[in-house]
């Protein structure tokens, strides 16, 4: 028996102990916790990790005294002991929870803007990479990364991973080729799998990428199932299924930056039906104790997102064309923050979901951020080592990631939690905070022109009070104030494309600068 | 009397005469002729083009010996006489008519891929202006010029026209700035007008401008209504707008070139209603005996552009995003050529309608032509001097214009009359010729990749088929050939956007230069 006498609130405290390994640990014998708090009672199923050992792990919601009563099938013993909550670091804000309808905010209230990357399986490379990536996202800002529990079978991604989530051996890949990979996708021929022993080494693994994502400020959007196999995992037994679901879950619930996407693209797993997607959803609902954000991300039609246990849209567009344009439509519809895990990624490939200007990129990140949603980053860069950041991770090569960063910090200025679209002129893009009251308050309004390069812009809002106006160009990232004016007035532009004006009331009196246009 | 002995077929042959001059000409009395020849019999009205002349002009349609009988209500004399249509000259192809539903061609059976441009009302500029524009034109490439015949009152076109329709004096327009001037659209007051009494030399000089439109190979697109007024001619009562319309039909319907636009942005029109739309439709239908293509021109909502009077669609675009890329749903809804009139203009004015970059414009070029459509052109480049080419023609000072005439050349070289959209991959733009049977002959497909960067694409048609292909960089406007290739082929792109690949069944057998790609 192994434990920790305190953990930060929102920290994982972990129970360990030795139990039997006779038969099938994984299937056979189960463990499970109940901790007690003045605040909080939750029941946790632990699972098996190997070598005899058997985990609890439990993540608290309070700084309290925690008591707990641990129970193995393997034996009659009852663990009981007890453990501090402590409050948390400044840099621990708790789990992200859906705020004010369509944003997000971490649980001690401190707003939360996702500005997320794809790297899919980057945690599944050489240790020397996913150090690279790690220093990447270390300096790109992104504090959302969307990857997959299982290896990834596709055009770009034909290498072995680093382990396997079970037992066994893989089909010998050394005969696949570019041409001839899509032949393989969903073939289970040449593997050899024991679905019921899972490799314990894969799952401590990818804990371990978790945790430090979560160090870095970063939470982890686990995609638990996908269609890019080779290896049979998207074609289990609903037994199976349900045996890895239990066991993602008995693993990774503790980690307080965990969000679940049930799937990427979940509509082209052939082998998978609603009611499948249904019962997973309610194997989370059950198992995950916190309430970790979960979605489901479409390839062509989208989920039904207004299924109660959706938190927010995690939506590849469907259109060639527009995709962040149609956030006002999907919030409308949806009544949920709108995640777009999807909008084509910065790159050269041959495929039109991979291969947009950085310069599209941001203006996409901008139209979206502008409409109250959220956009998500990608690089699929040809180039000669083979190493694709949307797969693998490595090195960021493109233009747009820069400028996410800028955003970001722009998105963090909101007053309040989240922007919402407002309908001004029909050829501008406006954003004012999503709380009315904050709005009228501060005036706060993010002006975006997009493809469009307007040489001034005229405003007029009331007579009386006075603005200060900000010119922002989204591409070089520079912030230029311009004075603060009253009535109206006239915003000189560049006539530039992605050019953008901040409006906000001013605290004093200001000083017309110029209100006079060409 | 005068006419002349010999005409061109498809010029005009033009009679006139003089007539009584008391009370006012251009009511108190009729013109009108009838011309005979074997194969066809054609009724025209004539009209009164002040100093006591009459006139009445008649295009022949034949190469044959016309005979005619033309009366005046303003005498008993029945002026009758014959003359030649001789065989056209090699740049005279006739009238422009639809053709293969979605398309267009003279009336020889030339085809006719329209490339037009805008300048609302450069014909009521200085002649030094309305030299510079001719200049630009002879030089752009363009074969189609869309432009109003009464003047315009808009915002960076405040100034007084060259000339009046009709006699009288208008206000006062020293009053105007780019402030107020709104207040005046639509306003009648200091205006003064006799509405009976046309001003001739205007009409002379737009007929003047017409013909040498049509010796330059251009159509005339004209306007004739339009809402952007302050003199009170959008606001005539339907007995004033009749006699317009009817003054209009019977001085211009006999140039070949003329296209007749019922009005720019027809619903901005609050003081006419679909009846009257429809009466000036009939009347066009009564009183140009040629045929002339019609359209009309919407702000926000289309006309119904299935009435049988429409022959082609003539689109503003509605959305700020999608404007090209609708053509496919207008071709399926409406069954016409769809001509995009406005697709927003090159520029940098303060409106999205004017604001955009010539990438993005030509860009919207080959995503109309590529679906089967035919964009328009337009530029909006603010400067010191205040000639807009959108308004006032002038001088050409963007960059898309030169790419809208390398576009044509390739539309030129369209097997048969016209292309059509073919659905081919999700992520590419494909054209193939409108006729069936030519596209599976000559095995031509023209596919765009508009702002996408594939650094390859790979293309199957079938086993035995050798196929040329050429890369076109749109931009750069250089056609680059590629090889013959059959089979499973790959083609190598530069990784940009705005590039095109060309493919045609090659002549004789082929040599594969490379099929492999990264």
């Amino acid at each position: 028996m192994n434990y920790p006498l305190s953990v930060e609130k929102w920290d994982v405290f972990e129970f360990s102990c030795e139990g039997r390994t006779e038969g099938n640990p994984f299937s056979d014998y189960e463990i499970c916790g109940i901790f007690r708090s003045s605040q909080e009672t939750v029941r946790v199923n632990g699972f098996y990790d190997g070598n005899g050992i058997y985990r609890v792990r439990f993540m608290p919601s309070f700084e309290a005294t925690y008591t707990f009563c641990i129970q193995g099938t393997f034996s009659d013993r009852v663990y009981q002991g007890s453990f501090e909550a402590t409050s948390p670091e400044q840099s621990n804000h708790g789990p992200v929870r859906t705020a004010n309808t369509y944003h997000f905010a971490y649980e001690d209230g401190t707003p939360y803007y996702p500005v997320g990357t794809t790297c899919y399986v980057w945690e599944l490379q050489s240790d020397e990479r996913i150090d690279e990536t790690l220093k990447s996202l270390a300096e790109s800002g992104f504090n959302k990364l969307r990857f997959c529990i299982l290896p990834k079978h596709y055009d770009y991604n034909l290498g072995e991973p680093r382990s396997y989530p079970f037992e066994g051996t893989p089909m010998d890949s050394s005969i696949l080729t570019k041409e001839n990979f899509l032949q393989y996708t969903g073939k289970t021929e040449g593997n050899h799998w024991d679905f019921s022993q899972f490799n314990t080494a894969h799952f401590q693994h990818i804990e371990k990428c978790i945790l430090t994502l979560q160090k870095m400020g970063i939470e982890a959007d686990l995609i638990v199932m996908h269609p890019y196999d080779r290896w049979g995992f998207s074609q289990m037994t609903g037994e199976q299924d349900e045996q890895y679901w239990k066991y993602v879950l008995a693993r990774f619930s503790a980690y307080r930056n965990v969000w679940w996407s049930l799937a990427n693209e979940y509509d082209l797993m052939e082998h998978k039906t609603l009611e499948d997607w249904e019962f997973y959803a309610k194997l989370i609902c059950e198992n995950d104790p916190y309430g970790h954000l979960r979605s489901i991300h479409n390839c062509r039609p989208f989920y039904d997102h207004t299924r109660p246990w959706i938190t927010h849209c995690s939506i590849q567009r469907q259109d060639l064309y527009k995709s962040s344009e149609l956030v006002n439509e999907w919030r409308i519809r949806y009544r949920k923050p709108i995640v777009l895990d999807e909008i084509a990624y910065e790159g050269n490939l041959q495929h039109g979901w991979g291969n947009i200007t950085a310069e599209e990129m941001v203006r996409r990140f901008w139209e979206a951020a502008c409409r109250g949603g959220y956009p998500g980053h990608g690089e699929t860069y040809l180039n000669e080592d083979g190493v694709l950041w949307w797969s693998h991770g490595g090195r960021l090569r493109g233009e747009s990631w820069k400028r996410v960063h800028f955003l970001h910090g722009i998105m963090c200025q909101t007053p309040g939690i989240g922007l919402a679209p407002k309908e001004q002129e029909w050829d501008e893009i406006c954003a004012v905070p999503e709380d009315e009251q904050l709005a009228a308050k501060t005036g706060y309004h993010l002006i975006y022109y997009s493809f469009m390069r307007p040489s001034f812009r005229e405003f007029y809002f009331d007579d009386s009070t006075w603005y200060t106006v900000e010119v922002i160009d989204t591409w070089e990232m520079t912030t230029e104030y311009r004075g603060t004016f009253k009535g109206r007035f006239c915003v000189e532009l560049p006539g530039k494309q992605y050019m953008a004006i901040r409006i906000r009331r001013a605290q004093q009196d200001g000083r017309e600068i110029s209100s006079h246009c060409h």
